[in-house]
């Protein structure tokens, strides 16, 4: 539709929805329109100036209801957006329409033994403070715990800080059931349960809006955070390994970086020499004497520790988990913008070696940071290596090597869900649970390749004709 | 030493013990002086008869000093003794002398967080119990829980339920600290922290009486019992394999059972249909429902769960866990006499392979059974098969059959620590370390053919002339 007709659209869509709260104020919708897609300079060309036409902030399930209805009567696009910390453009609508604000339906529901019902739109660090609370903890978080929604951290993530032991967000179990306000011709509430909940899991929100989760939830543990200096990054590699394979020593962090990224962290660069390559761990407390040993016995040097709730409670400290995952690249983007990342995955077989050749292929522009976590029934890291960015060519040339290598690239500079790696290529599956939840296409617009390439390509599409980059 | 020289020693070791309870009735004397040897029908050979001249039963560390320097000054040998279900002898005394009954020496000393301190005579179903009460439980025990000490499941064990998740004994972080009365000159206590706990784990009290053990203790889980019925063998190993590594699935026990071990099985012969080979879980209550749609969709069969603690406490209900493990062997020697069994280890690649092609080797006398644990960085699982017994050369011929498949073998009918096992060989270290903290040799003579080596052959060591089989 043209502008004024979209506006026509836009205007019914706010009158259907009746009392829920909704704004048209620029400065809002700008805001709610972005996430943290300028990770990348090439999703920053394709995604930067687009944005929603309003932005709705439903406080219960019967606001979402109606915010479907309105939205398949007056045939406008819904994006789905938490905290906005998604790195992928997964929030940032291509074809204009609402805004869906999930953190007015936030708290949790119930906590019943090891399990937890939460609502979607409920922020990371509360909720994770509320768990607490009665002695529990979550499972995995991601490092943008401070601003992230849960919601959209299982729409729109796959794993964090938790991972070295829970695997990712996708392992059976580690998901348990989703309610779901669907699109269909009646929009309604449905729960998808165990092996259903892949029907939303990492799918950004493009085949419903999540409004509820039920998930494992661990005793709390006391964790510590401990940064421990190698004099290069084979041997911090090498104990990282090392220390992840040890069953008897409880975990929840296991992270190597590249010396070079020690002055882009606050916390550490006082107190770990230069030219150090580091490892970040979160221990349990049973596991810190024995760690201590194992870093003796292995020549590494202890340069930090500290109680990881103390850092996150004292406004002055840095948990060392924001030093880590998608954090690592934000601490050298906020000084220093001339850099990217990617996103990559070690087979267990070699994986160290295959680190190393890596970094001596790229020595200038490739600085290693590893995340590990359990692969194919074995220990194993993935990658986000910080990027100095040279053009696309060479992105391009460096993630060929990678697959050259026999390392899985997750490329975070597309915006559509088959493209970014878990679902690599089209999925007919995926495609039609959205058919089925989505009949009219109206959600989070551009993102699922393989359900535009099923509705006939872009032109055949309900309100197809869009504005976005996806040429 | 003769007869009536060994009953002087006897008279005065136990004149200088004091008001140390002690006893010379020969029913007593008898009974301590057993453990679960006869599993293995060539230790049965060698071992039977095989007794202490008495039995003594210290209340404190204080008893247990007094006893250390009495045996000291008479001469006399010491085996230390708590449940007395180590299976290779452990607890048998091989050239008379007291047994040193730890199980007065019980007691929770603190829990603080995840670490518990405990006395080294404290039966296992009281310890977790006394930690349950506390929210808390043990890492790993052994199916034999109810009769067990903690400090002999250290001394004489190597794992059991836990494993799966947590590693065996000897990893790092599973045993903090031991606290240890020495043998020296002058008997003394001394703690041993973290890797030099190597000292007395698995050494069959050989090297000091452990008195107080440090462990990690976890949150208390309230575990579901499951046996799930496949076709065969195979299926049920490639099912318990794929769950052994579901790292979103908190589980405790991971165990196959070949079907013809079935009628054995007391709560389950009943419930699972003749034939099928069984695989046994324990749970944690949010991996039950992942557990079942895993379990459909590998079209097992679940034929009975049941709550772990309500089977434990109920005397007419029976745990899995005393299905699995040395209990496996034990379900069948209570009614069948004319089986053994062999401890082995499958390496993680191609464990499966191997496990059927020895099941298919020996069709006739090998009754596979697995126990899922991680093992050189990966998934794997140690064979306890069930072995039907002709004679000690049949029995070679199966374990070299294992040995040249590339499965390592922990030989159950051999009663020294080397010849077990873990520590295949002769051991310089552990031999050193039996000579510092026990320089007369007293401490379970005859099990370190290391120290026996050093300290030039049975003929020289110190009242070595010993009535033990072992030639």
């Amino acid at each position: 539709m043209n502008h004024s007709a979209m506006n026509q659209a836009t205007d019914r869509f706010l009158a259907l929805v009746g009392d829920v709260p909704a704004s048209t104020d620029p400065a809002t919708i700008r805001r709610k329109s972005r996430d943290f897609y300028w990770y990348s300079p090439i999703l920053r060309e394709q995604l930067d100036g687009l944005q929603a036409d309003c932005v709705v902030t439903p406080r219960t399930e019967h606001d979402l209801l109606a915010i479907a209805r309105a939205a398949r009567q007056s045939g406008i696009f819904l994006t789905a957006r938490g905290g906005g910390t998604g790195n992928y453009g997964q929030a940032v609508p291509l074809r204009g329409g609402a805004i869906v604000d999930m953190t007015g339906l936030d708290g949790l529901v119930w906590l019943r033994g090891d399990v937890a019902r939460v609502r979607a739109g409920t922020n990371m660090l509360a909720l994770d403070r509320a768990l607490r609370a009665q002695g529990r903890e979550l499972r995995i978080f991601p490092s943008t715990k401070r601003t992230a929604t849960i919601g959209g951290f299982v729409c729109g993530g796959s794993g964090g800080i938790g991972s070295v032991t829970w695997g990712g967000l996708r392992a059976p179990g580690n998901l348990l059931a989703t309610r779901v306000v669907t699109m269909e011709d009646e929009p309604r509430a449905v729960e998808l349960r165990g092996p259903d909940t892949r029907i939303v899991n990492h799918a950004y929100g493009t085949t419903g809006f999540v409004t509820e989760l039920e998930l494992p939830v661990e005793p709390a543990v006391d964790w510590c955070d401990m940064a421990v200096a190698f004099p290069d990054l084979p041997q911090a590699a090498r104990f990282a390994h090392l220390l992840a394979t040890q069953t008897g020593l409880q975990k929840k962090l296991v992270s190597v970086m590249d010396c070079r990224l020690l002055p882009y962290f606050a916390p550490l660069r006082n107190r770990v020499p230069a030219g150090r390559a580091l490892v970040i761990l979160m221990m349990a407390p049973a596991a810190i004497e024995p760690t201590r040993a194992l870093i003796a016995r292995e020549h590494g040097e202890l340069c930090y520790s500290c109680n990881t709730a103390e850092a996150e409670d004292d406004p002055g400290h840095v948990p060392l988990y924001e030093l880590t995952w998608n954090h690592t690249t934000l601490q050298v983007l906020k000084t220093d913008r001339s850099y990217t990342y990617l996103q990559t995955g070690f087979p267990p077989a070699d994986a160290l070696a295959r680190v190393a050749a890596l970094a001596a292929q790229f020595p200038d522009e490739l600085l290693t940071h590893l995340e590990f976590l359990p692969m194919e029934g074995g220990m194993s890291c993935a990658g986000l290596p910080v990027i100095r960015f040279t053009d696309s060519a060479r992105l391009d040339k460096i993630m060929a090597a990678h697959d050259a290598a026999g390392i899985s690239v997750a490329n975070p500079h597309v915006y559509t869900i088959e493209d970014g790696g878990a679902h690599r290529g089209l999925s007919p599956d995926l495609a039609a649970d959205k058919r089925r939840f989505d009949p009219a296409g109206l959600l989070n617009p551009g993102k699922m390749r393989s359900f535009e390439a099923l509705a006939g390509a872009l032109d055949g599409a309900p309100n197809g004709a869009g504005r976005a980059a996806e040429s």
